[in-house]
Protein backbone atom coordinates (compact mmCIF):
# COMPACT_ATOMS: atom_id res chain seq x y z
CA UNK A 1 0.00 0.00 0.00
CA UNK A 2 0.94 3.40 -1.16
CA UNK A 3 0.88 5.85 1.97
CA UNK A 4 -0.01 9.21 1.64
CA UNK A 5 1.58 10.51 4.99
CA UNK A 6 5.27 8.59 5.73
CA UNK A 7 7.76 9.44 8.26
CA UNK A 8 9.89 12.61 8.31
CA UNK A 9 12.39 11.60 6.45
CA UNK A 10 16.47 12.58 7.37
CA UNK A 11 16.70 15.70 4.76
CA UNK A 12 13.35 17.28 3.88
CA UNK A 13 14.63 19.21 1.22
CA UNK A 14 16.11 16.33 -1.06
CA UNK A 15 12.92 14.62 -0.02
CA UNK A 16 10.63 17.58 -1.36
CA UNK A 17 13.04 17.31 -4.36
CA UNK A 18 12.19 13.48 -4.93
CA UNK A 19 8.31 14.41 -5.06
CA UNK A 20 8.72 17.38 -7.51
CA UNK A 21 10.72 14.65 -9.81
CA UNK A 22 8.13 11.84 -9.38
CA UNK A 23 5.27 14.10 -10.29
CA UNK A 24 7.35 15.43 -12.83
CA UNK A 25 8.19 11.67 -14.28
CA UNK A 26 4.71 10.44 -13.82
CA UNK A 27 3.34 13.28 -15.81
CA UNK A 28 6.02 13.60 -18.73
CA UNK A 29 4.72 11.48 -21.47
CA UNK A 30 1.54 13.39 -21.61
CA UNK A 31 0.53 15.58 -24.60
CA UNK A 32 -2.36 17.68 -22.82
CA UNK A 33 -3.03 18.19 -19.60
CA UNK A 34 -6.29 19.35 -18.77
CA UNK A 35 -7.37 20.82 -15.50
CA UNK A 36 -11.30 20.73 -15.42
CA UNK A 37 -12.51 23.39 -12.98
CA UNK A 38 -15.53 25.54 -11.87
CA UNK A 39 -15.29 28.79 -9.92
CA UNK A 40 -19.26 27.35 -8.26
CA UNK A 41 -19.86 23.85 -7.20
CA UNK A 42 -22.27 21.59 -9.13
CA UNK A 43 -22.11 23.15 -12.23
CA UNK A 44 -21.61 19.03 -13.34
CA UNK A 45 -17.94 19.71 -13.56
CA UNK A 46 -16.88 15.54 -12.87
CA UNK A 47 -19.86 14.20 -15.13
CA UNK A 48 -18.26 17.23 -17.79
CA UNK A 49 -14.84 15.51 -17.18
CA UNK A 50 -16.05 12.47 -16.99
CA UNK A 51 -18.15 12.42 -20.56
CA UNK A 52 -15.35 14.72 -22.26
CA UNK A 53 -12.55 11.70 -21.34
CA UNK A 54 -15.05 9.37 -22.90
CA UNK A 55 -15.76 11.33 -25.97
CA UNK A 56 -11.70 11.84 -26.57
CA UNK A 57 -11.46 8.35 -25.72
CA UNK A 58 -13.95 7.03 -28.58
CA UNK A 59 -12.65 9.18 -31.31
CA UNK A 60 -9.27 7.46 -30.96
CA UNK A 61 -7.35 9.25 -28.16
CA UNK A 62 -5.01 7.44 -25.20
CA UNK A 63 -7.07 9.77 -22.50
CA UNK A 64 -6.38 9.17 -18.71
CA UNK A 65 -8.72 10.74 -16.19
CA UNK A 66 -7.70 11.68 -12.56
CA UNK A 67 -9.50 12.54 -9.65
CA UNK A 68 -7.85 15.25 -7.30
CA UNK A 69 -11.14 16.35 -5.70
CA UNK A 70 -10.22 15.31 -2.17
CA UNK A 71 -13.64 16.54 -0.59
CA UNK A 72 -15.94 14.96 -3.52
CA UNK A 73 -14.07 12.62 -5.65
CA UNK A 74 -17.11 11.54 -7.72
CA UNK A 75 -15.08 10.05 -10.48
CA UNK A 76 -15.07 6.17 -9.78
CA UNK A 77 -18.85 6.47 -9.10
CA UNK A 78 -19.73 7.50 -12.50
CA UNK A 79 -17.07 5.38 -14.36
CA UNK A 80 -18.70 2.25 -12.18
CA UNK A 81 -15.17 1.67 -11.35
CA UNK A 82 -14.15 0.00 -8.14
CA UNK A 83 -11.03 -1.84 -6.64
CA UNK A 84 -7.23 -0.44 -5.82
CA UNK A 85 -5.01 0.38 -8.35
CA UNK A 86 -2.50 -2.09 -8.26
CA UNK A 87 1.36 -1.33 -7.80
CA UNK A 88 3.91 -2.18 -10.88
CA UNK A 89 7.59 -3.07 -11.00
CA UNK A 90 8.59 0.23 -10.68
CA UNK A 91 6.41 0.36 -7.16
CA UNK A 92 3.99 2.88 -8.94
CA UNK A 93 0.03 2.55 -9.25
CA UNK A 94 -1.11 1.25 -12.72
CA UNK A 95 -4.21 3.37 -13.29
CA UNK A 96 -7.44 1.25 -13.58
CA UNK A 97 -8.42 0.59 -17.17
CA UNK A 98 -12.04 1.76 -18.04
CA UNK A 99 -12.00 0.86 -22.25
CA UNK A 100 -9.53 0.70 -24.44
CA UNK A 101 -8.23 3.96 -24.78
CA UNK A 102 -9.48 5.13 -21.06
CA UNK A 103 -7.71 4.65 -17.43
CA UNK A 104 -8.67 6.10 -14.48
CA UNK A 105 -7.54 6.92 -10.65
CA UNK A 106 -8.75 8.93 -7.84
CA UNK A 107 -7.62 10.11 -4.58
CA UNK A 108 -10.34 8.22 -3.32
CA UNK A 109 -8.77 5.01 -3.18
CA UNK A 110 -6.47 6.81 -0.88
CA UNK A 111 -8.80 7.96 1.37
CA UNK A 112 -10.50 6.59 4.57
CA UNK A 113 -14.39 5.38 4.48
CA UNK A 114 -16.19 7.10 1.32
CA UNK A 115 -18.86 8.85 3.75
CA UNK A 116 -16.12 10.47 6.36
CA UNK A 117 -14.90 14.20 5.43
CA UNK A 118 -11.44 15.05 5.20
CA UNK A 119 -10.92 17.85 7.12
CA UNK A 120 -7.32 19.14 6.93
CA UNK A 121 -5.75 21.94 7.03
CA UNK A 122 -4.53 23.37 3.45
CA UNK A 123 -0.74 22.15 3.58
CA UNK A 124 -1.45 18.30 4.46
CA UNK A 125 -3.43 18.64 1.41
CA UNK A 126 -1.20 20.20 -0.72
CA UNK A 127 1.15 16.97 0.45
CA UNK A 128 -1.29 14.71 0.00
CA UNK A 129 -2.44 15.51 -3.69
CA UNK A 130 1.59 16.22 -4.46
CA UNK A 131 2.39 12.11 -3.64
CA UNK A 132 -0.45 10.91 -5.45
CA UNK A 133 0.17 12.49 -8.65
CA UNK A 134 3.82 11.41 -8.11
CA UNK A 135 2.74 7.75 -7.32
CA UNK A 136 0.80 7.18 -10.54
CA UNK A 137 2.20 5.76 -14.09
CA UNK A 138 0.35 6.95 -16.63
CA UNK A 139 2.64 6.08 -19.54
CA UNK A 140 2.31 7.75 -22.79
CA UNK A 141 -1.48 10.10 -23.30
CA UNK A 142 -2.67 12.32 -25.36
CA UNK A 143 -4.80 13.89 -22.84
CA UNK A 144 -5.09 13.68 -19.06
CA UNK A 145 -8.59 15.70 -17.93
CA UNK A 146 -7.84 16.12 -14.05
CA UNK A 147 -11.05 16.88 -11.95
CA UNK A 148 -10.15 19.18 -9.97
CA UNK A 149 -11.94 20.58 -6.86
CA UNK A 150 -14.42 23.25 -7.45
CA UNK A 151 -13.78 27.18 -6.05
CA UNK A 152 -10.85 29.52 -6.11
CA UNK A 153 -9.27 28.04 -2.60
CA UNK A 154 -6.28 26.25 -1.27
CA UNK A 155 -7.18 22.71 -3.58
CA UNK A 156 -7.08 24.08 -7.25
CA UNK A 157 -4.17 26.36 -6.14
CA UNK A 158 -2.48 23.04 -4.64
CA UNK A 159 -3.55 21.46 -8.41
CA UNK A 160 -2.07 24.65 -10.46
CA UNK A 161 1.18 24.76 -8.52
CA UNK A 162 2.04 20.81 -8.72
CA UNK A 163 0.72 20.69 -12.20
CA UNK A 164 2.31 23.53 -13.79
CA UNK A 165 1.88 23.29 -17.59
CA UNK A 166 -1.69 21.74 -17.27
CA UNK A 167 -4.41 24.22 -19.36
CA UNK A 168 -7.99 25.00 -17.64
CA UNK A 169 -11.23 24.15 -18.73
CA UNK A 170 -14.01 26.18 -16.62
CA UNK A 171 -17.33 24.75 -16.57
CA UNK A 172 -20.19 26.96 -15.74
CA UNK A 173 -24.02 26.57 -15.61
CA UNK A 174 -25.48 29.79 -17.61
CA UNK A 175 -26.95 31.92 -15.17
CA UNK A 176 -25.81 34.85 -13.79
CA UNK A 177 -24.49 33.65 -9.96
CA UNK A 178 -22.87 30.99 -11.64
CA UNK A 179 -21.20 33.29 -14.13
CA UNK A 180 -19.81 35.75 -11.63
CA UNK A 181 -17.63 32.96 -10.51
CA UNK A 182 -16.53 32.02 -13.69
CA UNK A 183 -14.84 35.48 -13.94
CA UNK A 184 -13.48 34.50 -10.58
CA UNK A 185 -11.66 31.53 -12.32
CA UNK A 186 -10.82 33.18 -14.80
CA UNK A 187 -8.48 35.77 -12.65
CA UNK A 188 -7.65 32.85 -10.54
CA UNK A 189 -5.99 31.30 -13.76
CA UNK A 190 -4.40 35.05 -14.38
CA UNK A 191 -3.10 35.11 -11.05
CA UNK A 192 -1.49 31.74 -11.23
CA UNK A 193 -0.42 31.79 -14.50
CA UNK A 194 -2.36 28.75 -15.78
CA UNK A 195 -3.45 29.31 -19.28
CA UNK A 196 -7.28 28.71 -20.40
CA UNK A 197 -7.67 26.14 -22.52
CA UNK A 198 -11.66 27.47 -22.65
CA UNK A 199 -15.14 27.37 -21.50
CA UNK A 200 -17.45 24.71 -21.48
CA UNK A 201 -21.57 25.88 -20.59
CA UNK A 202 -23.47 22.78 -18.96
CA UNK A 203 -26.85 22.39 -17.79
CA UNK A 204 -28.13 24.81 -21.04
CA UNK A 205 -31.72 23.91 -21.46
CA UNK A 206 -33.72 20.92 -20.47
CA UNK A 207 -35.71 18.95 -23.44
CA UNK A 208 -39.20 17.91 -21.37
CA UNK A 209 -39.43 14.30 -21.68
CA UNK A 210 -42.90 14.66 -21.88
CA UNK A 211 -43.61 17.38 -24.11
CA UNK A 212 -40.28 17.84 -25.97
CA UNK A 213 -40.67 21.65 -25.34
CA UNK A 214 -36.97 23.79 -24.01
CA UNK A 215 -37.14 24.63 -20.94
CA UNK A 216 -34.63 27.44 -19.90
CA UNK A 217 -33.44 26.00 -16.11
CA UNK A 218 -30.82 28.11 -15.82
CA UNK A 219 -31.54 30.42 -18.61
CA UNK A 220 -28.98 29.95 -21.66
CA UNK A 221 -26.18 31.85 -23.50
CA UNK A 222 -24.40 32.60 -20.85
CA UNK A 223 -21.53 31.11 -21.44
CA UNK A 224 -20.60 32.09 -24.57
CA UNK A 225 -21.16 35.43 -23.95
CA UNK A 226 -18.89 34.98 -20.77
CA UNK A 227 -16.36 33.63 -23.06
CA UNK A 228 -16.60 35.91 -26.15
CA UNK A 229 -16.33 39.30 -23.13
CA UNK A 230 -13.66 37.33 -21.45
CA UNK A 231 -11.72 36.90 -24.77
CA UNK A 232 -11.44 32.90 -24.37
CA UNK A 233 -12.45 29.76 -26.34
CA UNK A 234 -15.69 28.41 -26.04
CA UNK A 235 -15.61 25.11 -26.72
CA UNK A 236 -20.02 24.26 -26.44
CA UNK A 237 -22.91 23.85 -25.04
CA UNK A 238 -24.57 20.62 -23.28
CA UNK A 239 -28.08 20.82 -22.60
CA UNK A 240 -29.34 19.24 -19.34
CA UNK A 241 -30.73 15.49 -19.44
CA UNK A 242 -31.47 13.60 -16.32
CA UNK A 243 -30.32 10.32 -17.79
CA UNK A 244 -26.85 11.87 -16.96
CA UNK A 245 -27.79 11.78 -13.41
CA UNK A 246 -28.88 8.74 -13.35
CA UNK A 247 -26.06 6.99 -15.41
CA UNK A 248 -23.96 8.98 -13.13
CA UNK A 249 -25.38 8.01 -9.89
CA UNK A 250 -25.12 3.90 -10.99
CA UNK A 251 -22.06 4.26 -12.80
CA UNK A 252 -23.54 3.09 -16.30
CA UNK A 253 -21.92 4.96 -19.56
CA UNK A 254 -24.41 7.46 -20.35
CA UNK A 255 -22.89 7.97 -24.03
CA UNK A 256 -23.45 4.06 -24.43
CA UNK A 257 -27.16 4.49 -23.14
CA UNK A 258 -28.09 7.15 -25.06
CA UNK A 259 -25.50 7.30 -27.96
CA UNK A 260 -28.21 9.28 -30.33
CA UNK A 261 -28.90 11.53 -27.16
CA UNK A 262 -28.49 15.83 -27.50
CA UNK A 263 -26.05 15.45 -24.66
CA UNK A 264 -23.70 12.54 -26.34
CA UNK A 265 -23.63 14.63 -29.97
CA UNK A 266 -22.83 17.56 -27.51
CA UNK A 267 -19.56 15.66 -25.84
CA UNK A 268 -18.86 14.56 -29.35
CA UNK A 269 -18.58 18.17 -30.67
CA UNK A 270 -16.57 19.53 -27.63
CA UNK A 271 -14.73 16.65 -28.11
CA UNK A 272 -13.49 17.31 -31.29
CA UNK A 273 -12.78 21.11 -29.77
CA UNK A 274 -10.95 20.24 -27.52
CA UNK A 275 -8.37 17.90 -30.04
CA UNK A 276 -8.17 20.47 -32.76
CA UNK A 277 -7.05 22.86 -30.31
CA UNK A 278 -4.53 20.50 -28.28
CA UNK B 1 -13.15 51.71 6.80
CA UNK B 2 -12.71 48.20 8.86
CA UNK B 3 -9.61 46.62 8.48
CA UNK B 4 -9.42 42.54 7.57
CA UNK B 5 -6.09 42.82 8.24
CA UNK B 6 -4.52 45.05 10.90
CA UNK B 7 -0.81 45.13 11.74
CA UNK B 8 0.29 42.71 14.39
CA UNK B 9 -0.58 44.17 17.77
CA UNK B 10 1.80 44.32 20.52
CA UNK B 11 0.45 41.74 22.44
CA UNK B 12 -0.62 38.56 20.12
CA UNK B 13 -2.46 36.10 23.15
CA UNK B 14 -4.50 39.61 24.52
CA UNK B 15 -5.41 40.27 20.70
CA UNK B 16 -6.44 36.85 20.24
CA UNK B 17 -8.61 36.93 22.86
CA UNK B 18 -10.35 40.16 22.25
CA UNK B 19 -11.31 39.05 18.65
CA UNK B 20 -12.69 35.90 20.20
CA UNK B 21 -14.72 38.16 22.70
CA UNK B 22 -15.53 40.17 20.21
CA UNK B 23 -17.24 37.64 18.16
CA UNK B 24 -19.19 36.24 21.46
CA UNK B 25 -20.40 39.51 22.15
CA UNK B 26 -21.84 39.96 17.99
CA UNK B 27 -23.62 37.19 18.35
CA UNK B 28 -24.71 37.21 22.26
CA UNK B 29 -28.13 37.88 21.10
CA UNK B 30 -28.92 35.79 18.88
CA UNK B 31 -31.39 32.80 19.96
CA UNK B 32 -30.88 30.32 17.24
CA UNK B 33 -27.67 30.74 14.94
CA UNK B 34 -28.22 28.16 11.59
CA UNK B 35 -25.34 27.36 9.85
CA UNK B 36 -26.71 26.75 5.97
CA UNK B 37 -24.06 23.92 4.61
CA UNK B 38 -23.81 21.15 1.93
CA UNK B 39 -21.24 18.93 1.09
CA UNK B 40 -21.50 19.75 -2.32
CA UNK B 41 -21.54 23.16 -4.28
CA UNK B 42 -24.23 23.55 -6.44
CA UNK B 43 -27.43 22.45 -4.39
CA UNK B 44 -28.88 26.00 -4.55
CA UNK B 45 -27.41 26.66 -0.16
CA UNK B 46 -27.56 29.72 -1.17
CA UNK B 47 -30.83 30.28 -2.34
CA UNK B 48 -31.93 28.03 0.28
CA UNK B 49 -30.30 30.35 2.79
CA UNK B 50 -31.85 33.68 1.14
CA UNK B 51 -35.34 32.23 0.96
CA UNK B 52 -34.96 30.55 4.56
CA UNK B 53 -34.16 33.99 5.95
CA UNK B 54 -37.01 35.31 4.14
CA UNK B 55 -39.69 32.91 4.70
CA UNK B 56 -38.83 33.40 8.61
CA UNK B 57 -38.76 37.08 8.43
CA UNK B 58 -42.60 37.00 6.95
CA UNK B 59 -43.73 34.57 9.90
CA UNK B 60 -43.05 37.61 12.02
CA UNK B 61 -39.50 36.37 13.28
CA UNK B 62 -36.31 38.85 13.91
CA UNK B 63 -34.13 37.48 11.28
CA UNK B 64 -30.14 38.37 10.38
CA UNK B 65 -28.66 36.60 7.24
CA UNK B 66 -24.69 36.58 7.44
CA UNK B 67 -22.58 35.75 4.38
CA UNK B 68 -19.62 34.17 5.15
CA UNK B 69 -19.03 32.37 1.39
CA UNK B 70 -15.17 34.25 0.79
CA UNK B 71 -15.24 32.36 -2.71
CA UNK B 72 -18.90 32.45 -3.61
CA UNK B 73 -20.52 35.56 -1.53
CA UNK B 74 -23.85 35.53 -3.92
CA UNK B 75 -26.15 36.51 -0.92
CA UNK B 76 -25.90 40.50 -1.58
CA UNK B 77 -26.73 39.66 -5.34
CA UNK B 78 -29.74 37.29 -4.16
CA UNK B 79 -31.08 40.10 -2.01
CA UNK B 80 -30.58 43.08 -4.28
CA UNK B 81 -28.51 44.59 -1.93
CA UNK B 82 -25.47 46.89 -2.91
CA UNK B 83 -23.85 49.55 -0.92
CA UNK B 84 -21.73 48.99 2.07
CA UNK B 85 -23.02 48.43 6.07
CA UNK B 86 -22.47 51.60 7.90
CA UNK B 87 -20.29 52.28 10.86
CA UNK B 88 -22.53 52.72 14.53
CA UNK B 89 -21.37 54.90 17.40
CA UNK B 90 -19.85 51.51 19.26
CA UNK B 91 -17.18 51.14 15.78
CA UNK B 92 -19.29 47.71 14.75
CA UNK B 93 -21.16 47.21 11.48
CA UNK B 94 -24.37 47.45 11.70
CA UNK B 95 -26.22 45.03 9.03
CA UNK B 96 -28.12 46.33 5.98
CA UNK B 97 -31.87 46.17 6.38
CA UNK B 98 -33.88 44.18 3.78
CA UNK B 99 -37.26 44.55 5.05
CA UNK B 100 -38.93 44.95 8.56
CA UNK B 101 -37.66 41.57 10.03
CA UNK B 102 -34.51 41.12 8.12
CA UNK B 103 -31.12 42.50 7.61
CA UNK B 104 -27.81 41.22 5.75
CA UNK B 105 -24.22 41.07 5.48
CA UNK B 106 -21.24 39.88 3.76
CA UNK B 107 -18.24 39.47 3.49
CA UNK B 108 -18.04 40.48 0.11
CA UNK B 109 -18.75 44.03 0.95
CA UNK B 110 -14.81 43.18 2.28
CA UNK B 111 -12.87 41.56 -0.23
CA UNK B 112 -11.21 42.86 -2.91
CA UNK B 113 -13.15 43.44 -6.40
CA UNK B 114 -16.32 41.37 -7.47
CA UNK B 115 -14.57 39.69 -10.44
CA UNK B 116 -11.51 38.57 -8.05
CA UNK B 117 -10.86 35.27 -7.04
CA UNK B 118 -9.49 35.37 -3.40
CA UNK B 119 -6.92 32.87 -3.06
CA UNK B 120 -5.83 32.86 0.84
CA UNK B 121 -4.58 29.79 2.78
CA UNK B 122 -6.56 28.58 5.44
CA UNK B 123 -4.98 30.29 8.80
CA UNK B 124 -5.88 33.51 6.71
CA UNK B 125 -9.08 33.01 5.75
CA UNK B 126 -9.90 31.90 9.50
CA UNK B 127 -8.52 35.52 10.59
CA UNK B 128 -10.89 37.32 8.13
CA UNK B 129 -13.63 35.58 8.45
CA UNK B 130 -13.40 36.01 12.43
CA UNK B 131 -12.68 39.63 12.21
CA UNK B 132 -15.41 39.90 9.89
CA UNK B 133 -18.13 38.17 12.35
CA UNK B 134 -16.66 40.27 15.56
CA UNK B 135 -17.42 43.40 13.81
CA UNK B 136 -20.96 42.93 13.38
CA UNK B 137 -23.53 44.19 15.51
CA UNK B 138 -26.88 42.27 15.18
CA UNK B 139 -28.63 43.30 18.39
CA UNK B 140 -31.37 40.84 19.32
CA UNK B 141 -32.29 38.43 16.62
CA UNK B 142 -34.62 35.12 16.76
CA UNK B 143 -32.63 33.53 13.90
CA UNK B 144 -29.29 34.04 12.09
CA UNK B 145 -28.87 32.30 9.02
CA UNK B 146 -25.41 32.18 8.25
CA UNK B 147 -24.42 31.24 4.50
CA UNK B 148 -21.17 28.92 4.61
CA UNK B 149 -18.99 27.64 2.31
CA UNK B 150 -19.59 24.69 1.05
CA UNK B 151 -17.48 21.39 0.96
CA UNK B 152 -16.19 19.89 4.21
CA UNK B 153 -13.00 21.56 3.86
CA UNK B 154 -11.28 24.61 5.84
CA UNK B 155 -13.63 27.37 5.24
CA UNK B 156 -16.87 24.93 6.85
CA UNK B 157 -14.41 24.31 9.50
CA UNK B 158 -13.24 27.67 10.47
CA UNK B 159 -17.12 28.99 10.33
CA UNK B 160 -17.67 25.96 12.94
CA UNK B 161 -14.90 26.67 15.04
CA UNK B 162 -15.92 30.16 15.13
CA UNK B 163 -19.19 29.96 16.10
CA UNK B 164 -19.10 27.02 18.40
CA UNK B 165 -23.22 27.03 19.21
CA UNK B 166 -24.50 26.76 15.88
CA UNK B 167 -26.26 24.23 14.55
CA UNK B 168 -26.25 22.89 10.84
CA UNK B 169 -28.97 22.59 8.47
CA UNK B 170 -27.78 20.85 5.11
CA UNK B 171 -28.94 21.12 2.21
CA UNK B 172 -28.98 18.35 -0.72
CA UNK B 173 -30.43 18.13 -3.93
CA UNK B 174 -31.59 14.03 -4.25
CA UNK B 175 -29.44 12.26 -6.59
CA UNK B 176 -26.90 9.78 -4.89
CA UNK B 177 -23.14 11.58 -5.95
CA UNK B 178 -24.73 14.89 -3.87
CA UNK B 179 -26.10 12.12 -0.59
CA UNK B 180 -22.88 10.71 -0.87
CA UNK B 181 -21.56 14.35 0.11
CA UNK B 182 -24.30 14.64 2.97
CA UNK B 183 -23.08 11.70 4.78
CA UNK B 184 -19.46 13.12 4.61
CA UNK B 185 -21.19 16.52 5.85
CA UNK B 186 -23.28 14.63 8.72
CA UNK B 187 -19.47 13.06 9.33
CA UNK B 188 -18.14 16.37 9.23
CA UNK B 189 -20.35 18.11 11.93
CA UNK B 190 -19.63 14.98 14.00
CA UNK B 191 -16.36 15.49 14.10
CA UNK B 192 -16.34 18.80 14.77
CA UNK B 193 -19.13 18.47 17.46
CA UNK B 194 -21.46 20.53 15.43
CA UNK B 195 -25.63 19.56 16.17
CA UNK B 196 -27.31 18.72 13.29
CA UNK B 197 -30.75 20.64 13.29
CA UNK B 198 -32.56 19.36 9.87
CA UNK B 199 -31.92 18.19 6.21
CA UNK B 200 -33.57 20.12 3.15
CA UNK B 201 -33.77 18.62 -0.01
CA UNK B 202 -33.42 20.54 -2.83
CA UNK B 203 -34.29 20.87 -6.33
CA UNK B 204 -36.56 17.79 -5.88
CA UNK B 205 -38.63 17.74 -9.28
CA UNK B 206 -40.01 20.45 -11.94
CA UNK B 207 -43.20 20.76 -12.96
CA UNK B 208 -42.95 21.45 -16.73
CA UNK B 209 -43.55 24.80 -17.61
CA UNK B 210 -45.17 24.03 -21.10
CA UNK B 211 -47.25 21.05 -20.07
CA UNK B 212 -47.11 21.33 -16.38
CA UNK B 213 -46.17 17.69 -16.46
CA UNK B 214 -43.56 16.77 -13.34
CA UNK B 215 -39.34 15.70 -14.50
CA UNK B 216 -37.45 14.43 -11.91
CA UNK B 217 -34.27 16.49 -12.70
CA UNK B 218 -31.97 14.90 -10.10
CA UNK B 219 -34.28 12.16 -8.68
CA UNK B 220 -36.59 12.52 -5.70
CA UNK B 221 -36.62 11.35 -2.36
CA UNK B 222 -33.30 10.91 -1.83
CA UNK B 223 -33.08 13.84 1.06
CA UNK B 224 -36.00 12.39 2.88
CA UNK B 225 -34.67 8.62 3.03
CA UNK B 226 -31.03 10.08 3.75
CA UNK B 227 -32.18 11.80 6.39
CA UNK B 228 -34.18 9.22 8.21
CA UNK B 229 -31.17 6.42 7.64
CA UNK B 230 -29.12 9.00 9.74
CA UNK B 231 -31.45 9.56 12.28
CA UNK B 232 -31.81 13.78 12.01
CA UNK B 233 -34.92 15.54 11.38
CA UNK B 234 -36.09 16.45 7.45
CA UNK B 235 -36.89 19.84 7.66
CA UNK B 236 -39.09 19.42 3.42
CA UNK B 237 -38.45 19.53 0.06
CA UNK B 238 -38.22 22.39 -2.16
CA UNK B 239 -38.99 21.75 -6.21
CA UNK B 240 -37.22 23.47 -8.42
CA UNK B 241 -38.31 26.29 -10.39
CA UNK B 242 -36.57 28.26 -13.18
CA UNK B 243 -38.03 31.70 -12.10
CA UNK B 244 -35.88 31.01 -8.83
CA UNK B 245 -32.94 31.17 -11.09
CA UNK B 246 -33.95 33.69 -12.54
CA UNK B 247 -34.97 36.02 -9.22
CA UNK B 248 -31.38 35.28 -7.75
CA UNK B 249 -29.69 36.37 -10.63
CA UNK B 250 -31.83 39.48 -11.28
CA UNK B 251 -32.04 40.50 -6.96
CA UNK B 252 -35.75 40.14 -6.59
CA UNK B 253 -37.51 38.75 -4.11
CA UNK B 254 -38.86 35.28 -5.67
CA UNK B 255 -41.71 34.47 -2.68
CA UNK B 256 -43.03 37.93 -3.38
CA UNK B 257 -42.68 37.88 -7.23
CA UNK B 258 -44.36 33.98 -7.11
CA UNK B 259 -45.89 34.25 -3.59
CA UNK B 260 -48.50 31.51 -4.83
CA UNK B 261 -46.05 28.93 -6.13
CA UNK B 262 -45.08 25.45 -5.47
CA UNK B 263 -41.70 26.38 -3.95
CA UNK B 264 -42.82 29.55 -2.13
CA UNK B 265 -45.47 27.52 -0.06
CA UNK B 266 -42.28 24.94 0.37
CA UNK B 267 -40.41 27.74 1.51
CA UNK B 268 -42.89 28.61 4.20
CA UNK B 269 -43.33 25.22 5.33
CA UNK B 270 -39.88 24.58 5.87
CA UNK B 271 -39.65 27.99 7.78
CA UNK B 272 -42.17 26.65 10.27
CA UNK B 273 -40.65 23.17 10.44
CA UNK B 274 -37.20 24.98 11.52
CA UNK B 275 -39.08 27.82 13.82
CA UNK B 276 -41.04 24.89 15.91
CA UNK B 277 -37.70 22.95 16.57
CA UNK B 278 -35.75 25.77 16.97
Amino acid sequence: MVEIQGNMPPDPQKAEAEKDAAVKKSLGKIKNKIIVMSGKGGVGKTSTSVNLAIALANAGHKVGIMDVDLHGPDVPRMLGLDGMPELNSNNKLNPIKYSENLSAISIESFTPGKDDAIIWRGPLKYAAIRQFIGDVDWGELDFLVIDSPPGTGDEPLTVAQIIADAKAVIVTTPQEVALADVRKSINFCKTVKMEIFGLIENMSGLSCPHCGEMIDLFGSGGGERTAKETGIRFLGSIPFDPHVVACGDSGACYQEAHAASAVTTAFITVAEAVAKAG
